[in-house]
């Protein structure tokens, strides 16, 4: 279990209730887009990206709350970009989080749609629940989950990684993809939740560390678990980065190697947070529990 | 030609340069990426939804050069949807402004992602150019255009209009389907323009009416020229709404029925502008030409 600690559980359980409230309902015209948006969006995920933004806030000394928006439209947009990854011209998987992916079910016309969406009711959530008083604050953590969202970011990671499809990367190249397909968003997630708390500079400059080492941590497991899970527990198929010839931490440098590099990389995070004391403690149990992580 | 005065031409040309600064540059890595963003936003297009942003706010009493990220952030999000139109799980068509679509171009993943990335990049545009004093204005410009974006909106008109395929409607269904696909883009250009020039109410609200009459006008127009334009000038595969049973308003009310409809709501459109006297005459030029395109 990533989320480790009953606060965490808290903040997880606040996150799908918020959800809930900011997609709009199933029975809302046109209902076939909204059931297929709450499909993905409610249909489980860990929330470790929304998570992290709650907490990030709650140790900038922020409230919680002010940052809900944020940690609701950070797994918005995650789930967009699962939904369009998923589809048959990228990498055409059927299984996400142990059901159908979105477009078995809706076909490709709507997943695609639902997709947009999401991005769109991400930002939307955003800017319709922005907190009093924090207005500037709030925009720059808008700003900040756009960019993460871009071509300098995550799009840019996909269009990196689809272009190294078939292709041996050296472990730099490889890096830099995952920096930018999976570490922008969480780094993101991090920074939104210390902006919205108005976190000190060094505690802002402490959470984009932790994030950019959780980030790249978090992908290499995704890596290993592809090569090493159990299917019912991952709820995707094992095994596709292989058949897909995936650039991969595992392909790069085999799997000892990435085992190695991704505890490395938890320990810098884990390091980086040491300006927080003994505030960071539950950021650092997160940390952990990502290296152990079964899905 | 819709841009029918000098000032319209003017701030096409204004928008134009803006585009070209806004977007990534094509030599800025993942390059691919940058270049299909281009290949769709730069390659023509009437700009009609940005210079109408632009119109709007001069007529409120606002300086245009103010508007115009909002300008281009309205051109980039219609040109994303465009792309993902003509997806072959959409709209499947092979021409858009005289040239190959996206996808035949770029292939379909890198078309995916590249309206992915024009929805994300428009925001950013947006958010990256807030003009000194005017921010609770142009956060509520940039809280219109999203929402006018999303499934109340541009969104749920696509999957309504999809859903239509093949089906008799009635004409007061295709208007709802038209109000939201077409209509609400238009509606937030000029409510855009509107809000960061200041707008009285009552500019705001003619400016609004006006928006929402042109925007069922330009696109019963559009329908009339699928069946009736010349394919060299219009840049698109004519018919194709025939071929693929599209509800439209020539197939609900015939041909004659449907431009007599289409002159009724830019009288309507020009009638809205009424409380603007003198200002208001470039913004029913531009409807009128509407109403005699050609593309």
């Amino acid at each position: 279990m990533i989320l480790n600690r009953p606060e965490l559980q808290f903040y997880k359980a606040k996150i799908e209730e918020a959800l809930d409230t900011y997609l709009p309902s199933s029975s809302c015209a046109p209902e076939i887009i909204h059931a297929a948006m709450r499909y993905s969006v409610c249909g489980g995920g860990k929330r470790i990206r929304g998570v992290l933004t709650l907490v990030a806030c709650d140790v900038a000394g922020g409230r919680w709350e002010d940052a809900l928006p944020a940690a609701c439209a950070v797994e918005m947009i995650h789930a967009y970009s699962l939904i369009h990854d998923d589809l048959p011209c990228m990498d055409d998987d059927e299984l996400r989080r142990g059901k159908p992916t979105n477009h078995r079910v809706f076909g490709e016309a709507i997943a695609l749609l639902a997709g947009d969406a999401l991005l769109t009711q991400g930002i939307v959530t955003m800017l319709d629940h922005i907190p009093v008083g924090l207005e500037q604050a709030y925009y720059q953590a808008l700003r900040e989950l756009v960019q993460a969202s871009s071509t300098q970011g995550m799009i840019g990671g996909q269009v990196l990684d689809l272009a190294a499809e078939g292709k041996q990367l050296t472990l730099d190249a490889l890096k830099l993809i995952y920096r930018w397909k999976t570490g922008a968003l969480i780094r993101a997630a991090l920074r939104m939740g210390g902006l919205i708390g108005r976190a000190e500079p060094q505690v802002l400059e402490a959470l984009t560390r932790y994030g950019e080492a959780l980030g790249l941590a978090f992908q290499i497991t995704d890596d290993l678990l592809d090569l090493q899970a159990d299917q019912e527990i991952l709820g995707k198929t094992v095994g596709s980065d292989l058949k897909k010839q995936k650039a991969t931490y595992p392909a790069v440098v085999g799997i000892d190697e990435a085992h190695r590099l991704a505890t490395e990389e938890i320990n810098r995070a884990c390091a980086a947070l040491a300006p927080l004391g003994e505030s960071g403690k539950v950021l650092i149990a997160l940390a952990e529990a990502v290296l152990h992580r079964d899905h």
